[in-house]
C-alpha cells in the first residue's frame, strides 16, 4: 500500500496541450522532482524511474516468447522502419513499428490467435463470443476461419458497413455478427450474457493474459529488428491496455532501460484516470473519435501491469491525432487509423528528452473509414489554428458583408464557408463564416480588425452540438 | 349556336405580362378587330361589345334584388370607397368594393345565406354538406350557426389550423369539420359521396343559382353607392365563377354599358380555358397560391353566364398579385388575401382604356395567413425585378468571392443571401446568391460584369423545386 | 424627497410571465400591502393610489386641450371601439383606441404637428432635424410637407426600405433622409450634432413638452367618446414615454380615478428601470423587436410625469406581444405593429382586477413590415408552447429517425422541420427538429418518451444565435 | 494513308456503362467484325489485331532501354504484384504495377528525369519551365533539386495547398511556383509564354520524346518482373498519352502479342475522340475529377503512337473510378489517386476476354487529397446504386413524413439525409431525402411504394449544380 503510493508519486501523468486542470499542476510538480533526480544520475534514474516494478505482476518473458513462436507462421512480421522525416525533425532515431501492414490491418490478430490456439482441442466445438467495435473483431474472425471454430461477434448497431463487411470477409462461414446495443458497452454486456447462457468461450479484447501475451510479441520483433544498440523510448497507444501491457512486460524485463510511454486520447482517458486514482474507474462519457482506443474502463490486468511500469500516460487531443494522420499520409504516404497515430503524436511533448535517442512508436493499425477523412482534415486544420468556423454578427445593413470581406480579410486569408441571410428589422444577425489562414497569427489580425469595426464573432468548437449540426 | 360563336370571336381573352403563346396572338387579332370597331363609335361598341347577350342565361334582376333584401340585415354593407392613390395613379375614378371588411372577411357569406335560407323549414333538420378550402366554409359555418342547422364541412388535410379554427369559431356547435383528401378535389368528391349516402343537403361553393344570386348582391350595393353617373368598368376575380356570374347578371341588365372584366390567376386559368374552348375543361395541375380563386374546373352555370357577357378574362401572374398585395398594405393600409388583389392587379393592363373613366374593383376577401407574408413580399420583389436568387459558379480559388462582391455589385446592390462552400479539387463550384437591387437595370449591369469575369450564373425561379427547397 | 420615496414604495413594477427576479418579489410585497389597503376603501385608494401626484410636474389640461383644438382638422379622429371579443373574454368593457387607423398609421402625427405648428412663422425657414427608426419620422415628414418646411431626418443604416419609402412618400420634396449609424443611438447623436452645426430646429421624438401635449390629445378623444360613466383603467405602451406622459397628465387631472398602466417590452425596460432606480438609466443592450417602443433611455420629462402617476409598469415578453398580434388579426381583423399590441397584452395580468370594469387600451400604430409576419407567427407559437425547435441527439444507427417519429410523436403532433444527416463513426449526432403540438402538454409527453428511449434533446430559444442562424 | 484508315477501322473505341451514342454502335460493328476474325485464329489475330503497326512511329526499344539504365539508380523499382483478390475475382493472373509506391508517388519522375538529364551540361544554367496541376510538377521539382537546376512551375490558382506544398518540399530552393490561371490550360499558356520570353527550357508533361522514353521504362520493369510466360493484356491510364505511348512502344516491339488497352475518364475523352476523328481534337469542357488524366487535348506524338497500336480506348465513368478506389483500399489496403484506379476499372468490361489470361494494370499514382475521400465514397455508392439523393414532394399535411418513413422504407433501407420544412398553404413541398439501400433492387421497391402513395420524387445526379450545392 505504502509502496504503491510512492510508486504513484513518481509517475508522470501528462495531458498534452490545452489542459490546465489542478491535477495537472500537481503532476507537474512530481515531474519536476523527478527531473531533478534525473540530473543527478540519468542511468540510475532510467532503470528505476518508476520504482522497482512489481515483477510478479508482469507477464513472464517466457510466455511472450512462446506466443512469438506460435504466431510466427501466422502473422506478418511487420517492418520496424526508421522514419527519415521524423528522425530529421526530432534529431533522433525514430523508428515506426508498422502494424498497419499486419494482416487484418492491426496488431489485434496477435492476441486473438494466441488466445484461441490456447483453447484445448476438445473444447473447440464450443462457440467463441466476443464484442468489438472493430479491430479485435477482425482478428477473432480471421483466426476462427483459420481454425474452423464458430464465433459470434457482437458489434454496436452504429457499426459502419465497411467494418461489418471486413469482419464477415475474414471470418466467412465461421462468423456470425450480432448488431446489438447503441454503444460498445451495451454490446459488450449483451455478448457476455449470451456467452454465459450458451456456454460459449469468451475472448475478451484486452483483459486476458493470453491476449496480452499475443500483443506482447510486437516487442519481441521490435527488439530483434532495431539497428541501434538500445531502445531509449517506446511509445504505444493505450485503449483497454492489453497491447501496452504485453509490450511493457517484455521490455521491462528484456530492455529495462527503455522508458515506456502510454498514449491515450484526451477524450477517453480511462487509464490516465485509473493510474491517477490508483484504481480502475469507469468514465461516464467518452469521445469515441479515436475508436481503436476509446474505452470507458481499462482492463484489470493491464492496469496492474501499466500502473507498475509506465513512466507517463500522455493524453493527446483529437485534433492533434488528426494532424499526425494527415502528416503521415502527406509526407510519408502512410495511412493509419486514429489510434494508429497516437504514439507518434506524443513525440512533440518529448522533443527535448528524445533528442539524440532511439525511439520506437507503434502504429497500431490502419482500419480507417476513408469517408471520415474530410472531417479529419478539417479537425487537423482547426487544431493547427489554420481553419476557423464562427458566427459573425453582421449589422443588418447593406454592404456589411462586403465591408467584412474587404477590410477584415488579409491578402492570403480565404473564405471557405459563408451562410448569410440578411434580415430586415434586426440590428444584427449572425452568419456562419469559415476562414482558412496561412498561419495562426493571420487570424489574430482578422480578429483585431473585426473588433475595430465592432463586428462581434464567436468561434465554434468541433465538440459543440452546433458545430456537428452545421459542419 | 352561330351567335355563340360570333360572341366568342369578339371576346378578348388576355393573359397579362409574361405570356406569349400562339393562342394569345390569336386573341390579339380579335382584340385588334374590336379596337378598330371602337374607333368608329365607342358608344355603340361599349353597349354591344360582347354581342346581344343571351339574357335568358342570366340570373334575373328580380332574384338578385330579392336576395339583397333578404341579406340586408345579415351581412355588412361594405363600403364602395374611392381610392385616392389608385385614382391618381391611373387618372381615373377608381373605386374599391371592400368585401375584405365583410363578416367572415369575404363575400362568401352572401351566397351561403341566400342558399341556406332557401331551404324549406321542414327540410332544415337534414345536415348540410359542403367542401371548401376556406372562405365558403366560413360563410356556411356562420349561417348554420345563425340558423341552427347542422353542417359537415370537408376541408383538405393540408388546411392550416388558422382556417380550421375560423370555421370552427363561426359555426360553433353546429359545424363538424372533416379533414379528408390531399387536394380540394379529393375533399370535394368525398363530401359529395357522404352527402348522398347521408341524404344531406349539398351547398356548392359556386355552381348553384342561389349562391350566384347571393354574390350578385354585391352589384346592387355598388350601383347604389357609387357617386359617379355610371360605372364604365367592373373588375372582379374569377375562381369557380359564382361571384362573377352574379355581379355580371345584375350589371348586364341594370347597367348594360359597364364593361365586365373577369380576373383569374395565371396558374389556374380554368374559366379562361373554358371560354377559349367554349366548354368547361378540367385543368390537370394548377398553382394553388391564389387559394381563393384556384380551381381546376369552372362551374357550369357560371360558365354559361360569363361566357355570354364578359369582355375579357385577364390572367395575372402570381408575382403580380403579390405586388398588388404589398402596395395595398403599404400605401393604403388594406390587407387582403391573394384573390382579393386580383381585380386591382388587372388595372395595369387597361390603363389606357380606363383613363378618365369610372372603374370598380372588387376586393373579394381578406382571409390571409399572415405567416405567408414573407413569401409574398419575396415573390413580389422577384416579380418586379428587384430581387434575384441564383446559382453563381465561382472558380474555386482564393478570393473568388471577394472579387465577385467587389467587382460585380454596384454601390446600391445588396447581398441578401449567400451560401458558399469552397471545395478543393474542383475548378468551379456553385454558390447560392440572393441579391436585391434598386431597379431592374442594376441587375443587368451585374450580369454584364459577371459575364466579363467569366462567372456563370443561373437564376432560380419561384416555381422550381430547387427554389422551394432552398428559399 | 421623502414623499417621492413613499410614492415609489406604493408603485407596482411588474414583469409579466417568466420573470422572477428578487426585485419582482419585492414589488410583489408592495403590491400586497397596497391590495390590503384597497380592501379598506377602494374609492379612496383608487384616487390616491400612487400618492398625491405632484401636479406641478404634469402638463396642464389647458395645454393639452389647446393642442386638441389645433389638431382637430389635421389628424383623423380615430374610433374608440368596444371590442366584443376582448370584453367577452375578460368580462369587462374593453375599449380599444384605434391609432392604427391614424394618418401615417400611428399617433406620432399628433405630437409632431403640435410641436412644429408652435414654431414661430419667422423661424420656419430653418431646417427641422430629427432622428427616428420609424413612426416619428413619418409624423414629422407629413407635417413638414403640409407646412412646407424643410426637414432632415436621420434613420439608422438598417432601416428597411418600406419605412424609408413611407417617410419619403409623406414628406415629398420637403424631406431629406440621412441613413447614418448602425443603431438608433448613433443615428440620434449624428442628427443632434448636425442640427447644432446647421442651426436647425430639433424635433425630439418624446422629450419635449409640445410633443407630449400633442400625444395627450388621445386622452381627450377617449374620454369624450367612451360610452360608460367612467374609465377604470387606461393601458398604454411606453417607449420614450412621451405618449404615456401626455395621456397620464390629462387623465390624472380630468379623470383622477382612472388607474394608469404603462406597458413596456421585456427586452427594453428603460422606464421600468428608471422608476425602480428613481432616475433615468441608459440600458446597455436592448432587444429592438418591439421597434416602436424599444429605447435605451427614457425621456427626462416623461419620466418625471410617469414616475409620479403610474400605478404600474408592466413588462411583456416579446413572444406574448406576437401572440396578441396574431389574435388581433385572426379574431378581429386588426393588424398592428408590435408596439401597438403592448397595451392589450397587459390585460392578462390584470384579469382579476378589471373584471366588470371599463378598460381602454391604446393601439398605438400599425406600421408593420409584413415580411416579419412569418417570424411573428413562429414566436407566438413558441411563446404559447405550441411550437418547439430542438437539437435531438440521435444514435447514429439505421432506423433511429423512424423510431423517433413513430414512438415519440403523438397522433396530433407534427414535424415542421427536420434537418438530419446520418454520420458514420459517431455514436450520436444532432438533428434539428421542429415540432408543433396541439397543446403544451403534448410536448411534455414527447419529452417523456424521448427520455425513456434515451434520446437527449436541447430546446433552442429565439434569442439564441443558433436559433437566428438556423430558423 | 490508306493503311492508316484500315487500321482505324479495326480499332475498338469503347465507352463503358451508361453510354449509348450512335458512334458506339458503329464501333460495336467494328468490334463484331474483329471478333469473328478472332474465332478463326486467335493467335494471328492477337499479334496483328490492330494492323501492322507503323513501327516507324514508335519510340525505338533502344531508347527506352537506355532511359531504363539511366533511371535505375534514381527511381524506385516498384513492385509488379500479383493481386490475389483481383486474380480470384476475374479468374485470371492479374498483376498490378505499383507506381503509387514510386518516389513522388507517381511514375512522372521517370519522364522528368530522362528529359532533364538529357539537357547538355552547358545549357543547365537556363531555367526550366513547366505547367502541371500535380504529378508532373512533383517529378520536375524532385529532379531539379537533385540536379541543382532552377525551375519555375506554373500551377492553376485553384491548386490545393497539399499539392503546392508537395512540389515545394521536393524542389526546395530550386523550385519557384507560379499560381496563374483559373484552369490548367490558362496556366499552361502562361508558362509557355514566360518560357519563351525568358529563354527557358520547356519540359512538357507528355508531348516530348524524352518524356515518353522515361515513362516507357515502366514496361521494361513489368516484362522483367512478371512470373508468367507472357503478358496477354496491358491496361494503362491515358491522359495526355505520354505514359501509354512509352509503354506501348516497348511492348509492341518486345512483346507484340500483348493486347494494349488505354483507359480514359468518361468526362475527358480526348484520346478517344482523337482516335475516333483520326486527329487531335480540343475538347471544350471536361470533368476534371480524375485530375491526373483529365486533359482537353492529347499530345501529338502520343496520339501518333497510340493511334497506331491501341486495341481499345475504354472510357470509365467517374463513379466507377470511385468504386475501384474504395475497393482497392478496403480490400487490399492500397490507396490510389483517381487516375491510379483507371486501369483496374477497365477489367470489368473485359472479364470474358481476360479469363485465364495474364493481365497487368498500371497503378499510376497515389497523390490523393484525403479530404476528397468523403465525396469519393459517396460517388462510389451512387454509382453502385446503393445511395440516392432525391427531392421528394410531400403533401403538406401532418404525418406525411411519418407515412413516408413507415410505408416506403424497407427494413434495411436507411435515411442518411433529410431536410424537410413543412409549409402551410401549399399542397406539396419538396424535401431533400438521402437513402442508402443494401442492394439496388431495394430502391426499386421504394420507388414503387412512393408511386403507389402518389409521392413524386426526382433523383439528383452528382453532375447537377443542385447536387453540388446541397451535398
Amino acid at each position: 500500500m505504502h509502496i504503491q503510493k510512492k510508486a504513484h508519486s513518481s509517475l508522470n501523468l501528462a495531458k498534452n496541450d490545452s489542459f490546465d486542470t489542478p491535477e495537472k499542476k500537481v503532476t507537474h510538480t512530481h515531474s519536476h522532482n523527478q527531473e531533478s533526480n534525473q540530473k543527478q544520475s540519468i542511468q540510475v534514474d532510467v532503470t528505476n524511474y518508476n520504482h522497482p516494478p512489481n515483477i510478479s505482476k508482469l507477464i513472464p518473458v517466457s510466455k511472450i516468447y512462446s506466443a512469438y513462436k506460435l504466431l510466427k507462421n501466422v502473422v506478418t512480421r511487420t517492418p520496424t522502419q526508421k522514419s527519415m522525416k521524423l528522425s530529421e525533425y526530432f534529431g533522433a532515431n525514430v523508428y515506426i513499428k508498422r502494424e498497419d501492414l499486419q494482416i487484418v490491418r492491426s496488431y489485434k490478430l496477435r492476441g486473438a490467435y494466441n488466445k484461441i490456439i490456447s483453447i484445448p482441442e476438445n473444447e473447440r466445438h464450443r462457440t467463441i463470443f466476443c464484442a468489438s467495435a472493430g479491430n479485435h473483431a477482425q482478428g477473432v474472425a480471421y483466426v476462427c476461419n483459420l481454425m474452423k471454430i464458430n464465433c459470434i461477434i457482437y458489434m454496436p448497431t452504429n457499426t459502419p458497413s465497411i467494418k461489418f463487411n471486413a469482419v464477415k470477409s475474414w471470418g466467412k462461414q465461421y462468423v456470425q455478427i450480432e448488431l446489438v446495443g447503441d454503444t460498445f458497452d451495451e454490446s459488450f454486456r449483451a455478448s457476455r450474457e449470451k456467452c454465459n447462457t450458451e456456454n460459449g468461450i469468451y475472448v475478451h479484447a484486452f483483459d486476458d493474459e493470453k491476449i496480452i501475451e499475443g500483443q506482447g510479441t510486437i516487442a519481441v520483433e521490435v527488439l530483434e529488428d532495431i539497428n541501434e544498440d538500445q531502445v531509449d523510448f517506446m511509445f504505444f497507444p493505450v485503449g483497454g491496455g492489453g497491447c501496452g501491457a504485453g509490450i511493457s512486460s517484455y521490455f521491462k524485463q528484456v530492455s529495462p532501460q527503455t522508458i515506456l510511454i502510454g498514449v491515450e486520447p484526451e477524450g477517453s482517458p480511462s487509464m490516465y484516470e485509473a493510474i491517477k486514482q490508483q484504481q480502475i474507474v469507469e468514465l461516464e462519457t467518452i469521445n469515441t473519435f479515436v475508436d481503436g482506443a476509446a474505452i470507458k474502463k481499462s482492463g484489470a490486468k493491464p492496469f496492474d501491469i501499466l500502473n507498475s511500469v509506465l513512466k507517463e500516460v500522455v493524453l493527446i487531443p483529437e485534433g492533434h491525432v488528426c494532424t499526425t494522420m494527415m502528416k503521415l499520409f502527406n509526407e510519408e504516404g502512410i495511412l493509419v487509423e486514429p489510434a494508429g497515430a497516437l504514439a507518434i503524436s506524443a513525440l512533440d511533448k518529448f522533443k527535448d528528452q528524445i533528442k539524440g535517442k532511439t525511439v520506437v512508436c507503434l502504429i497500431s493499425g490502419s482500419n480507417n473509414d476513408l469517408g471520415r477523412m474530410t472531417d479529419i482534415r478539417m479537425l487537423s486544420e482547426i487544431h493547427q489554428g489554420l481553419q476557423y468556423y464562427m458566427f459573425v454578427n453582421f449589422f443588418q445593413k447593406p454592404g456589411a458583408l462586403k465591408q467584412f470581406l474587404i477590410q477584415c480579410l488579409g491578402p492570403t486569408d480565404e473564405v471557405t464557408n459563408l451562410e448569410y441571410t440578411r434580415k430586415n428589422n434586426r440590428e444584427k444577425g449572425p452568419a456562419l463564416v469559415g476562414v482558412k489562414v496561412k498561419k495562426p497569427q493571420d487570424f489574430e489580425a482578422m480578429k483585431n480588425k473585426m473588433e475595430e469595426l465592432k463586428i462581434t464573432h464567436r468561434i465554434l468548437q468541433p465538440n459543440q452540438e452546433i458545430f456537428k449540426m452545421l459542419l
